[in-house]
């Protein structure tokens, strides 16, 4: 595609030749000729006279001698470039004969079910959904529209997605959640788990995460949030709209977590808590307690992001501040004898 | 379903009008009428005021105008009271066309074997036994009566579940341990894994835990232990009788874990510990050496929980700290001058 | 097998009477008659006063009554032992009759597909590879020689697998990345994720890890590296031959892990850092930053673990601490006081 017509489809102002052929997308130390790249910061600015790439996408004040593709949001801009010069053509409509789909279950317009995928009594799926090989519906399921569900994902018994939904591969949706109650021998007897999950419209879920069905109600997970792989949410947990929770991420059941907020990798929030809007918790993270809106905490027990990396700095010289207080004791010790 | 004829199915004295139409649970803050709901705890007796619920079961200390079930465990007799208004009838018996189930396979009376699972040669399953859809049994496996085994389960050669295990979606049993050894050229050889894992009776493992084979005898899961989802349990770990694992928590190698233990959330064990009777982690917490029995442990590396809660918070003083030090030490060295 | 045949196969020295009969491998204190067993270190060979076992493979100074096979590396040898007495014969060639194979795909000599296995359009498969049952393999992906992948695995569009891979269940390899750009309204559009997983000779993978691909190059296991179970690796990582991650591990988007690197259980790896080779974290470490060849980190964030050991002594006593600084800040008023 010439460059200038990349342009045109990207809303984009063009700078330099139009005429050049972009192929494909590049990082900028991979790409080479008929690559498209793009530098989302200036940190990266300085390997624009070293790339291969024949073209670049750029904030508008960055000068460089490739042609170019300007925009306010390189990154942005540059994913939308990736769907045109990498189209992702959707498996064709149909049912593959080795699916097995109850009759009872309607499958919208377009929709394509992959080889031994399973579609249980009642469900509906909407139009122009995907199932990869070996999906499994329960009975009662309902999928929207233009859903993306790859191979090896599960969902139980009633769940509910919306539109425009993508569940990366082996994601279990709707799973009972962990309760149970003490008996007087100190036995835990299960509680059933009578609830579902709801998942709204352009949610991503990553592969292998869990998402438990509530015991009674629901558990939620908000318009476009999106969930990196491994995710652990437990049983009635809210998740608020446009949320990230990234890899190995664990919530305890009942929390409900606000919008936009960010956990990064491998944080655990326990039960029961609120996490306000737009909080944002630092890798591994633990977190005890409810959280107000807008705060950026860290450590374990979480803390004050400042504080805990100011604390975290003195972490390390533990061993010499127990030196000086040793030495400060001594000092004082002689000071009291002299007397 | 009338309250009073509850009452009697659950052996609970009623207390007010025991005629009013019970239809299902649901919890305090959202339940209207038809619905019976329960109070386990005082904290929630205000909302006793509020609830649009029907009914309710309370502790007998529990005054409410509310018809009601009298319960010493109200959290228990919800528990049954769910398994009565909910009542989840399992699949019909029988053996879907589209399951690989080989001939020298010998299934129980009543067993229900869903679309695609495989069940291996030499698989025993005991009577009434659910293996939902794509349920994956290798060679030689023992499953017991009345198992729940939800689709997407792989069960590793010649593993073994007791009767009435519940096993949640995409749950792994008996892959490889992590075995390995150093050759001469500082590279690492497989050491082959050919111990089995056990899994006795009344057990739940949650969906997308991974509980992996002894390399030589085997690993075990001890009565009626509940193992939350995506729980690492590496090989020959043994865990004692109604344990409990919440998610994410992680069991290096050949570790034995104790009778009514409690990890709760993303809690890791090295290898090769014993960890005592009725310990309990709470959250994160990293456990380097064996623990007593009862003893209650936080913090990474693990210590007595009161003794990580004091220092917590002092930890995040640690900059004052560190002030009032330097403070000292110029008031010490201002005494020295002046003698 | 006689115990002097064994030694002439594993090509050790024999001790005591060749002619004595080993049938199993076992542990030393499992082990029982026709048992053999081993001791990789001194500090379990009092076990071998009390040991059941038939024989046993000791370090050339270790002295035993028992009949010995002696090796430098007891546990290598132990491990080529299990091989010889634990023969694990691989399934049939051929593709059973109810695997889904696209007409398209290249399977080698003697491969296996197991019932149930999906195998997209052009996918290739190596000589003696064997899928167990329900793997899928996406369109275009490519599967070494002499593989080993087990139920439930999941490879996406065009990764590539090399020789000797072996892949425990339900592990998904080439998902997308998690990577997400904010547009206009502070909502998330997704990146298309068009680059691979490439994963080279003789590496191990363990149960439901996950693997994402790259969002335009490759993400890339080198070889003979080892991946514990519920591991999550981010796209564009790279991590360098022989290196070893324990059971979940989590390592973020475009990371460069070096050789011979070792990552015990529940570390967590921040991305667009490079880790040096020969580096070992240990349990739950959080790496910040990048980590220079060699090197031995501990804590959150990882500072050097000799550092991190003594701190963390300190930080159990730091309520003490601050006691004793209250006390000489009094004695410190005190004598000011008295002047």
């Amino acid at each position: 595609m010439k460059l200038g017509e990349l342009a045109q489809r990207l809303g984009c102002a063009l700078r330099g030749d139009g005429d050049v052929d972009v192929r494909r997308v590049a990082g900028i130390a991979e790409a080479g000729a008929g690559d498209l790249t793009f530098v989302a910061s200036a940190r990266y600015a300085a390997q624009l006279q070293t790339t291969g790439a024949s073209a670049v996408i750029v904030a508008p004040g960055l000068e460089t001698p490739l042609p170019s593709l300007v925009s306010d949001n390189p990154y942005l801009t540059f994913a939308r470039a990736v769907s045109v010069l990498h189209p992702d053509p959707p498996p064709a409509p149909g049912v593959h004969p080795s699916a097995t789909v109850d009759p009872t279950a309607e499958l919208g317009e377009g929709v394509h079910v992959g080889p031994q995928a399973v579609v249980g009594p009642g469900v509906r799926v909407g139009a122009r959904t995907v199932l990869h090989p070996q999906v499994v519906l329960y009975r009662g399921v309902r999928v929207g529209a233009d859903c993306l569900l790859h191979s090896g994902v599960q969902v139980r018994e009633r769940c509910v997605l919306g539109d425009r939904v993508i569940v990366q591969n082996g994601a279990v949706i709707g799973a009972d959640g962990f309760g149970f109650a003490k008996d007087q021998d100190g036995r835990y007897r299960k509680i059933p788990q009578v609830g579902i999950v709801v998942i709204e419209d352009d949610v991503e879920i990553g592969a292998l995460t869990a998402i438990d069905r509530a015991a009674l109600h629901e558990t939620r997970i908000g318009r476009g949030a999106k969930l990196d792989n491994l995710v652990q949410v437990g049983h009635s947990v809210t998740i608020g709209a446009d949320s990230v929770l990234a890899g190995q991420v664990g919530i305890a059941g009942s929390t409900k977590v606000g919008e936009r907020v960010t956990l990064a990798g491998q944080v655990g929030v326990a039960g029961h808590l609120t996490i306000g809007d737009g909080v944002i918790a630092t890798a591994q993270t633990g977190i005890p307690g409810s959280v107000d809106a807008g705060r950026l905490v860290s450590g374990y027990p979480a803390i004050d992001n400042r504080d805990w990396l100011k604390a975290s700095a003195v972490f390390a010289k533990l061993p010499e501040l127990r030196h000086r207080l040793r030495d400060i004791e001594r000092r004082l010790d002689e000071l009291a004898r002299r007397r």
